[in-house]
């Protein structure tokens, strides 16, 4: 890893990606008073930006070497590597910092680091947790992973995307984990939303009808959330009160009222197969995050 | 369906089943001083309650017999209607009310309500949308659907339970319909969160490492779904900012990430189907709720 001397000039940052966030981020660097130069493979998307004061570059490379800093937000590692792994770009590159904020598995994050250290690159990898709507403002939330000294000397620079920057560890896989964990979450969430409105819909009940008792089920989930996690770490599945049995009875009676309507029930029928599996372990009257055990390899 | 005119004694109470939640109901019923009548199936389940003062009917008749007012809270409606549908129980049943708040489907409800009308009882139904601690405390949720006079005329016994008591509406099936399409929220949202922390884990993230963030999430969670129900209701899907094209593509990337660890990924796969079969039906760019229509009959 080289150091990141390349870095000093903190006055200066590249914007590779303009999609939604790639707009948002660059515009948030012109609103803090940097020296922004932005790149698109598409052309046509920096007109706003450029209005603003940005520089628009011709090509990714010539992108690249305006800046100490490259702050990289594409739709995938796939195209964050077609930009970056081309022989010109890793060219410009070698001796400046790459801060990747483009969102992909932690395995794709541990490969483009490892190619960031064999061509001379500073490189951390991050995630934007928050809309675009919340970049320049108090509520974006962003993680990082990788180099401390690194996250810390660029600092000033991310700090212009306003809200929370964490550094969430120097193992450079750990945002893209955090991130992969916390959209489980979310989309999942969301699905069961989709299939509870399915299913009162059918029954004939209004989303906005439920909502109220929607938002009561959503606002009891945070505090479980975080008992389970102690629970977790410490081995701990004992729960008298809401048994794994006990669960399992629940999601039959979704699964029954869900299919009797004829509406696919494949999610809740996932969830009730890990149930039943804990049972047929034997875990019958843990509590129902003892199938995190039934998911995960033996 | 005959008048609620043998609920006119707001003294008594008779309980049917002893369960965790059965227990709770009776003792809340104790506190305020009501003359409280309890019978379980598997005798010995009734010792602290009748310690207390409750009254330890030997048989479901001579129980039902005792009180105006019968509350029914077994394991589901198969248990419920073995005790409740006996020619002896039926009988003694006869003008008086029963408030189901066992918990089964729409159907149950309909097809329980339907042998009540046959045979001169009165008949409520409800859910318990609360843990059993919450019994007897300002925390309680009950739902309640029905007909109203009938809800009114035993509210002053209901409201010993403590906590808030809805009336959903005079169709028989609302209670159950909310009451399974929030547990569908609930338990798919346990489920997601339980698949989060098996990647975390194998990602090195511990559950308490992931918690302030996952906080994070879930607090999000309900104006998003206040939002999304207002969506619904008035037909529109369009989400400028997070299309299923966007989401699908993060289902994709946590699938992979968790299969690479070998974890069972059955959950996400469904959510990501469903997001799959939005976007070929030509709704990708729609936001992610669309897939509502996709989970329902056509």
């Amino acid at each position: 890893m080289s150091s990141p001397t390349g870095s000093s000039d903190q006055s200066a940052v590249t914007v590779l990606g303009l999609g939604p966030m790639g707009r948002a981020l660059a515009g948030a660097f012109l609103d803090a008073g940097l020296r922004t130069t932005v790149w698109n493979r598409t052309p046509g998307r920096d007109g706003e930006l450029v209005a603003r004061g940005a520089t628009s570059a011709r090509t990714a490379e010539e992108a690249v070497a305006a800046s100490g800093l490259t702050v990289v937000c594409v739709v995938n590692y796939d195209a964050a590597d077609a930009v970056l792994r081309r022989p010109a770009v890793a060219d410009a590159l070698k001796g400046r910092t790459v801060v990747n904020l483009t969102a992909d598995t932690p395995n794709r994050a541990r490969d483009a680091a490892a190619w960031a250290a064999e061509h001379g690159i500073d490189y951390l990898d991050g995630a934007i947790m928050t809309p675009t709507t919340t970049i320049g403002t108090p509520d974006a939330v962003f993680l990082y992973s990788g180099p401390e000294a690194l996250h810390r000397a660029h600092r000033p620079v991310l700090d212009a995307l306003g809200g929370t920057h964490t550094h969430l560890g120097t193992e450079i896989s750990r945002a893209a984990a955090y991130d992969i964990a916390l959209l489980d979450i979310f989309w999942t969430a969301m699905a069961g939303y989709a299939h509870a409105l399915a299913v009162a819909r059918a029954e004939g009940v209004t989303a906005r009808e439920l909502a109220p008792f929607a938002r009561g089920i959503a606002t009891i989930l945070p505090p479980l959330f975080e008992r389970g996690a102690e629970d977790i770490d410490n081995g701990r599945y004992a729960d008298g009160i809401n048994p794994i049995t006990s669960a399992v009875s629940t999601m039959s009676h979704i699964v029954h009222t869900s299919e009797e309507h004829g509406i696919d029930a494949s999610l809740m029928r996932a969830a009730e197969g890990l149930a039943r599996r804990a049972i047929a372990r034997g875990d019958g009257t843990d509590g129902f995050l003892r199938v995190v055990d039934v998911m995960s390899p033996h």
